[in-house]
């Protein structure tokens, strides 16, 4: 896409995205990962999701999600219990839902008469819930649920599949770090001094353009060349070497997709990066490592995560991307070349992502249209 | 009050209750308990009442209250001290102003023919004090103050009484404690797990109605029957028990007046529960235990309350019950019959708080216009 | 001036200077001092004046001053390195930017072909530096830049001068710190008991007014008269004395010049106070202690200060400043005959502080006409 390159550095964000702009809590009508399920039990959880407060809790080996308040005195409902196996207690005054309803089952402060039960102003809203690939998936949307295998990567649900990771609410809008994940252009430099990449040689320059995978399922950056070494006029050679780095064959593929989920293909095992809106100012950051593994096989390679990856790829590195998801300060921005990645993936979203009732009822549903209205009010 | 009880799941907070909405900071025109007097020497004391800095301190055996800002650059008073008795002196400049006037006596850094010295600009407002059961009651309002006798419980005026307690200022707003506090819902369900109920057969509901009490000073739950176990249609038996815990008489007396005093009548002790209004975000608790005693009999009352009532009810259960009013978020509200306890304080506040000069001018004193003008306006 | 003496407890602060009043992030178009050059090297060092984020970094012996954000992503420049010398690499993703001009110079991620280098659109800006009396002033404002030795006062010039002192940023407006360094009134209450007052016989009041120096620089304090005792009606006698306390000539002579620099003439050394804006919240403290000396005299003179000054002067008198600095809230404000010092420095800003391109544009050169609009405006 050279065209693309070109325009790039001239893009305003904001101004030529007006539905990606405005999904400062994320997109709506999406199944979302939000913890793994080896975690959720009896206990209700509370999590944030797209700015909902939402608790979680599981009975009889399901689980199941609620809005997060009491609707009597707006206490939340995870500060309370399963009294009864299958409801959720509030811990004020005792008003008991029923986890799959979110309907007012009782009230233990007022006795099985009590005319309040069952009426629709006190019903709690729930939420689809679904597990897949050892995770926690939540809907959160105001049209019907798709299948939940709509928005999880294929790959995920082969069987046999091992899945490591982990879960962190973080600072910081959910976009900024989708766009830090996808971004070709910060690991050569961010990254130049992280652990791994002390005995591997690194190139100077990737060129690369975005497309979509074969299956149609990732937006994927496609190497279309490596350069090793440069002189920049004035400063010198880059990036400098230590004798002892050698070339390696790095990542194999790098891949985005809606609602919040990178790809990152390594050899021998598969990366995944989700980037959940919490609310405005914080996402949930989990970060999976996979394989198809078994036996003996797999054991190695939770050790091998464990013991490696999950400090060395999702501590370190991470961290690095943290430091900058916090420092970012956009719009205004003035983008270059590479930042084709994330000028791809906001195209993406501007155009792909589903819409809510809202949307669909202004007619905005056509994204050629919105798009030049949007062109007119850029700067 | 049947009718009571079955409007009360419709009541909508807020508009229904235009005064008591409006009193973010508490009710003016009235005598608020502060501290205790013992705690009240030379050296200044900073609080906020009803939103206002106050600086309290003690001459001659006598508490002042003085507006806690010089007029000067804006530093408060509290900062400074007693530099000559009966006089407070500003930490900044040496400004020093009458104990009991506020006036501007001497200016340290000015010379004794410093012009500005008993100016009205600079002039520092004064609030009456008085001490009574071993407290300080501040009155704050732009009405003529009524003795102070008016506004404190008769019981507390009694001679030999010994007053023990606790004062805390703490998060959330005082209706929210005060609502929490003559609510009979949640007892039986938030602080069913509390160190007194260890011991003690808790009923599973009690029928109650608030009615005021016969010399007029409290609006009283009173109690019309008590039901010992239910069992819910779906859930089963309520309350849970354990085989050692026996039936007991319990309290024998909960009421509530303004402007802000729960009363807690135990057997052979009296409690007293005060919501002092501080700022918006924060109130004045104060928790007292009272008995008519003298001699040995004080000093055992003494000792049982420091080594018994101040850490589990004075410590647990308010912990559990702060637990609440720092995450209640209202309105909005849905109430149920138990919630009597609630509307039927707010329409005391309603109907019968001391108005201010600008509710008296503006001709507000017609309760029943301004609930129908209210009600008109409720969704 | 007796005239100025009479009017200052009838002045309005803001209404009354309306320059001075929206000067909260400072007056531009001065030259600041913001750190010892001793301690600016290779490593960037992050420091905010008049509101603005400005990087700082030495190289090749000269220190540098950009805007401290990278137009690319909003990160700030301050993150980065020197990865070459003379140059300030963004962290994030290696955007090169010349230390002399401000202009991208490489991007060290888009190779050395990179079409967006050189553009005006990413230029960084630059601020103007220069070095004197050991100190970094950088230059903030929309008109050329004066020679630095118009805002630096002209004792600090001198050859063979040693310099000792603290930076240090602290909470406050820069206005609050100014006037109560010019304040005469508060010292000889504030610091009645501070360490250095121990064996000093204080005086009662100092009788002073407000005039410039011989050489136009400073505007300064002018002792008229010392009164050593007082009595003031119903308080007694005032200052209280210990009996080993002797008169000691004191200070020899305070002023006070823009931007924000006070003088304080010590019998033997020069002190000054920097109260330079950072931003409308915090200032940036600098003390210093100055004095003509070399060879052995001058190391003397550096361990006094350091053993000494550093912790008696600029230590708790300087903390019981900035306790009060914290605490004041005007407007509203009443002030008194010492504040004369007060109300001369505010009318200094509002006659002669520079103006703004857009004051000057705006005809608001005539400060008669200011004040009197001003004086319609005030209550």
């Amino acid at each position: 896409m050279p065209e693309e390159q070109q325009s790039a550095s001239r893009e305003v964000a904001g101004s030529a995205w007006p539905r990606y702009s405005a999904a400062t809590t994320g997109f709506r009508n999406y199944w979302y990962p939000v913890m793994f399920s080896r975690r959720l039990g009896r206990k209700p959880v509370a999590i944030k999701l797209c700015g909902e407060p939402i608790v979680l809790v599981r009975h009889a080996g399901r689980a199941y999600a609620l809005h997060d308040r009491c609707p009597h005195r707006g206490v939340p409902l995870s500060q309370g219990e399963q009294a009864f196996p299958g409801f959720l207690t509030c811990a004020y005054h005792g008003w008991t839902y029923d986890l799959a309803t979110g309907d007012l089952a009782a009230v233990l402060t007022d006795g099985p008469d009590s005319p309040i039960c069952g009426k629709a102003a006190v019903r709690v809203g729930t939420y689809p819930v679904a597990e897949r690939a050892g995770l926690v998936w939540v809907y959160v949307g105001d049209q019907p649920a798709p299948p939940v295998e709509a928005d999880v990567p294929s790959e995920l649900l082969q069987p046999g599949l091992v899945v490591e990771g982990v879960f962190q609410v973080r600072k910081g809008n959910w976009r900024y770090a989708a766009e830090n994940g996808i971004d070709e252009g910060h690991a050569k430099y961010l990254h130049r001094n992280a652990l791994w990449a002390f005995w591997r040689k690194q190139s100077a320059l990737t060129l690369f353009h975005m497309a979509p995978s074969e299956d149609g399922e990732w937006l994927m950056r496609v190497r279309d060349d490596t350069i090793w070494d440069v002189t920049y006029p004035r400063l010198g050679r880059w990036p400098r070497r230590h004798p002892w780095q050698r070339r390696r064959s790095g990542t194999s593929g790098v891949g985005i997709r809606l609602p919040c989920t990178l790809l990152n293909r390594q050899k021998g095992w598969t990366g995944y990066e989700l980037y959940v809106p919490w609310d405005e100012d914080h996402y949930l950051s989990g970060l999976l490592a996979t394989k198809r593994a078994s036996g003996l096989e797999a054991l190695k390679f939770r050790l091998w995560y464990r013991l490696w990856v999950r400090w060395v790829f999702h501590g370190q590195q991470n961290g690095e991307d943290q430091w900058m998801i916090e420092l970012m300060r956009i719009p205004p921005e003035r983008l270059y070349r590479p930042d084709v990645s994330i000028t791809a993936w906001r195209r993406l979203c501007e155009e792909t992502a589903r819409r809510t009732e809202a949307e669909a009822a202004s007619g905005a549903h056509c994204a050629g249209a919105a798009r030049l209205a949007a062109g007119q009010q850029a700067q």
